[in-house]
């Protein structure tokens, strides 16, 4: 299904294959000899004792005694292949892709599959290449499944405005690069249900390669449509019921653990030996605060041992299985001609599983990764993110209906990128509906920032907590325009003109005025700074927004997604309130 | 790592793909409805009850309920996936390929990997043409693996002659063919281990595809060479310890039941739910008697499961773990976009696998496969096999050597390709080596058939029983010339001459004068005849076989594989008697 990639069959030559060939015989020493090791052998979901010998980037031999010019004592640790992340917006982590590559490494993390889907909704083609440019010659391998739909909504229904628009066309060219290994996930399921010509375009282009899906709670014979239609994957089961449907009708089930949306927890009882090799583990969308202090693909795996799941699935759906999935035939496993990708780890408490376990040393074709940041800096392509004038409150003013007129205000559900309808009622005042703190009622705003096109859209949202305060933002899922919600239209117009000054980033804005900020100069979406600085200011923010009242955990992630109209049910847009069912805008005013 | 097959979400039109959508919505009638249908799902390893819903020979949803224009009650049926042979000969079945298809399908294969060795051994490149004709367009779906090792033996080494020599760029001729899958069985394992230069150039040309294993016996670091050399599979392994370091080291072991090497009790042991994805079935040689009274694939499973082995390991390791190593990404699960190829099973004794199981009903591409043979017959591009000319008695005279001198024989093992050395001594009288019937010592010869050359050697051989009579014929692996064996000189002639008669088969003389035969007109190896002709006659054979006194079960299988030069111990070909340790020619006379 898949592109071939090298794969472990592949060498440049055949007189590098002979090397190998003697090196694997023991006639010429290896480049790295582990020994006494105890490592997972992926085919059987054992664990094995004695030698791992590697050449040119490659194992060559196991089991057997090899001399080498490097010798590791590797006593004591257990050894597992490199963990895969099968689905992750890199965006998300707020850091760019080198400095994510320094970040997720030292967790175990040696491959990831990037759908570069936010920056291709700000910046187009151009995001895209950027995505391909900065992702090469990492110490992490990152391949990259091109978005397939930008925006998440199709333009002809104008449910939201994004920076760029991917037609088929646009997509395909980025096909052949020897990264790219398919589509990324297909959230347009409605449109692959009612045969959108756009949509199976692009399913026919990409036919031949990994298909990822995206269709949150779609069951019976619609799941069954979507899965002929040829969706491979899906990231997006939210009960035990949907991943086990989505499973038995051939669909490659990814487990994801993000920051906001958690499913780990809920699909990890899908895994069982046999299972294990049709599963994989994804982050999708995860802030750098949980990479730092959780974890990556090492935290699911942690929760799945704690689970008792045996050792055997949890880490061949880490590593053989997505490999096999992505058509990624070099890697995967410890044996012979595939990738020297492997982590070392120490279980929490010796002897147990169940425990967790620490990551201790890890290999990358064979090299020890040190933990130390590489220095490399990103280029910008586009300087200005912001594209619009700054803002007073009236820009934040709602007309006031008839009088006890019902309104639909969006319900956050913690911990969820699902959101509910609510209505109430509002009491108006000099003509205009306010924000309720005593209902928690508060006033959120989508802006437009890309085309200067001074769009907006303001309503109400129920959930945040926020007392006195806004936050405003330019992440803002899909489309990434600016979003903000407030206690009161001057402190949001506060926060979104903090924001246009930085020109993108995260904005807090306390009742004294205080503001915590994090500048994001990539898009908007990312910076080049070290983790530890996007830490400690994500910190800050999140310690301002508890301050201002919001309780959330996570505020910043939870509010960015309010705007994604392809996750139901009620979301907002530039262009209005988005009944996600209907895929329609509706009115402020519920008849 | 294999070639891109055309996969389940491929389809030849963007409205073909909009048809099955539609389909599968449950807008349009299916073309076919199983009901009450209770199917394995190989993704979990459970069988799963509902519809099966079938449109233009793919699945297009599961489960739920569906209309169609066919509609059959399932009820009290076990369904799973159609049976994958992962390497096979189908010219081990003495039949052509459209016979065997009508012959493995009521069996339940509906996919077999063949490997056209025997037909390249006699005919060369117009063999492998032959194969993937006569293969095209049959009920049952034939790929073609591009035989790897013609001759046996690397020609340089002069210790067989065969019909034909493939050179790299011969074998790399066929690779683009859409029904080649990668490169057959590489037996010249000590090729890959020193280097050979035509091996590793083979293995290049192939190496973005299957390349298929054969090292019976190797382990320790010239197995983890031959795997980092880029060998994926191997279907040669005897003893657990063995096949459980291949599955170890990456290998994707092929579990082995043909008439004559029978691996699957040593080694279904290794089948897991965890390893059911590594591992494979194949019959490689299995004659049509085995097939007609045995069966097939399906004789492999049933003894899997009178194991107690979980039948959703047993039955995933014929479909989708094949499946996916060869890059069949269409096949090999009950599930919406794959093929629908489903066998329809009935337990022996109702709720216990154990028991075994009857296989009732065959679905290909969503067809009910019929019993009856169909009408096709099959093109012989060659038409004369034996070029020889007639034997006499004189022909097989061995002049005797010095007194006491000790002789090299043949020592046949039952149920084993593998041979050892046999050391005795033989009165001479006459100035001549005769046969010892007393010691069960016989004359085995080989005569070199394609060229007219003359060659020939005259041997020994012990374990065949025969009291009075021969056995001669035109299946000899893998150079195919022609092997006897006989109690006396006059005997072997008159077998001999009886075969050059018929230009090819099998025959058996009896003392009395009378014989036995099987006539195979395609390239000696081969008939166009129905399967139960061929049945009959094997049968008569085998009786005539006993009647001279032939104590094994498979004695002309058994005979065929004495001239193999690459399966330890003893070998003997045209050019002399081989020890396969050493790679060489050696004397009858030991020092």
């Amino acid at each position: 299904m898949s592109r071939q990639h090298e794969n472990k069959s592949h060498f440049p030559s055949i007189q590098e294959r002979k090397n190998a060939i003697e090196v694997a015989r023991g006639l010429k020493p290896a480049d790295l000899v582990l020994r006494n090791a105890h490592f997972l052998d992926v085919f059987s979901g054992e664990f094995r004792s004695g030698d791992i010998a590697v050449y040119n980037e490659k194992i060559i031999g196991i089991i057997d005694h090899y001399e080498g010019k490097d010798i590791i004592d590797a006593s004591g640790y257990w050894i597992v292949p490199g963990f895969i992340d099968a689905h992750v917006h890199i965006e998300s982590s707020l850091m760019t892709p080198h400095r994510f590559s320094d970040t997720v490494i030292p967790q175990g993390t040696t491959t990831v599959i990037w759908d570069p889907h936010e920056i291709a909704n700000v910046w187009g083609e151009k995001g895209i290449s950027w995505a391909l440019e900065e992702s090469e010659g990492l110490d992490l391998d990152v391949f990259v499944m091109v978005p397939s739909c930008v925006p998440a909504t199709p333009p002809q229904l104008a449910l939201e405005t994004s920076g760029a628009e991917l037609t088929p066309k646009e997509t395909l060219k980025f096909k052949d690069h020897p990264r790219v290994l398919g589509l990324a996930e297909m959230m347009n399921f409605p449109g692959v249900l009612y045969g959108d010509q756009d949509v199976l375009t692009k399913l026919d282009h990409f036919q031949d390669r990994p298909l990822d899906g995206h269709a949150p709670g779609l069951s019976g014979k619609d799941l069954n449509a979507y899965i002929t239609a040829g969706i491979h994957s899906c990231h997006e089961s939210t009960t035990l019921k949907e991943g086990q449907e989505k499973l038995t009708k051939g669909i490659h089930v990814l487990i994801r653990e993000g920051s906001c949306a958690k499913d780990a927890d809920t699909l990890l009882p899908l895994l069982t030996p046999h299972s294990s090799h049709h599963l994989a583990y994804c982050s999708d969308d995860r802030n750098p605060l949980d990479i730092a202090e959780e974890g990556h693909i090492n935290a699911i795996l942690s929760k799945a041992l704690k689970l008792k799941k045996d050792p055997g699935s949890v880490f061949s759906a880490a590593s053989y299985a997505p490999a096999q999935f992505f058509g990624l035939k070099d890697r995967g496993a410890i044996a012979p001609g595939y990738l020297a990708d492997f982590v070392l780890l120490k279980q929490k408490a010796q002897g147990d599983w169940s425990s967790g376990f620490e990551v201790v040393k890890v290999f990358k074709k064979g090299k020890l990764i040190q933990p130390s940041p590489k220095d490399r800096s990103s280029k910008i392509p586009v300087k200005k993110n912001l594209n619009l004038a700054s803002v007073t409150k009236e820009t934040f003013r709602i007309p006031a209906g008839p009088d006890n007129k019902k309104i639909r205000v969006i319900e956050v559900i913690p911990h969820q990128i699902l959101t509910k309808e609510f209505v109430t009622t509002l009491k108006g005042s000099d003509g205009e509906l306010k924000a309720d703190i005593t209902q928690d009622i508060l006033k959120i705003s989508v802006l437009e920032r890309h085309h200067g096109t001074g769009r907006k859209t303001t309503a109400f949202v129920k959930g945040f907590g926020i007392k006195s305060g806004a936050i405003a933002t330019s992440i803002n899922h899909d489309s990434h325009n600016i979003i903000a919600v407030g206690s009161s239209d001057e402190l949001l117009a506060k926060a979104v003109n903090e924001l246009i000054k930085i020109d993108g980033g995260i904005v807090v804005i306390t009742a004294d005025g205080a503001k915590e900020t994090l500048h994001l100069p990539i898009a908007g979406l990312m910076t080049d700074a070290p983790a530890e600085n996007v830490t400690i200011a994500l910190k800050n923010l999140k310690k301002a927004a508890q301050k201002i009242g919001c309780v959330l955990s996570e505020p910043f992630l939870q509010l960015s997604f309010l705007a994604l109209p392809v996750i139901p049910s009620l979301k907002i847009t530039d262009r209005g309130l988005v009944d996600v069912h209907q895929f329609k805008v509706v009115s402020l005013f519920k008849d």
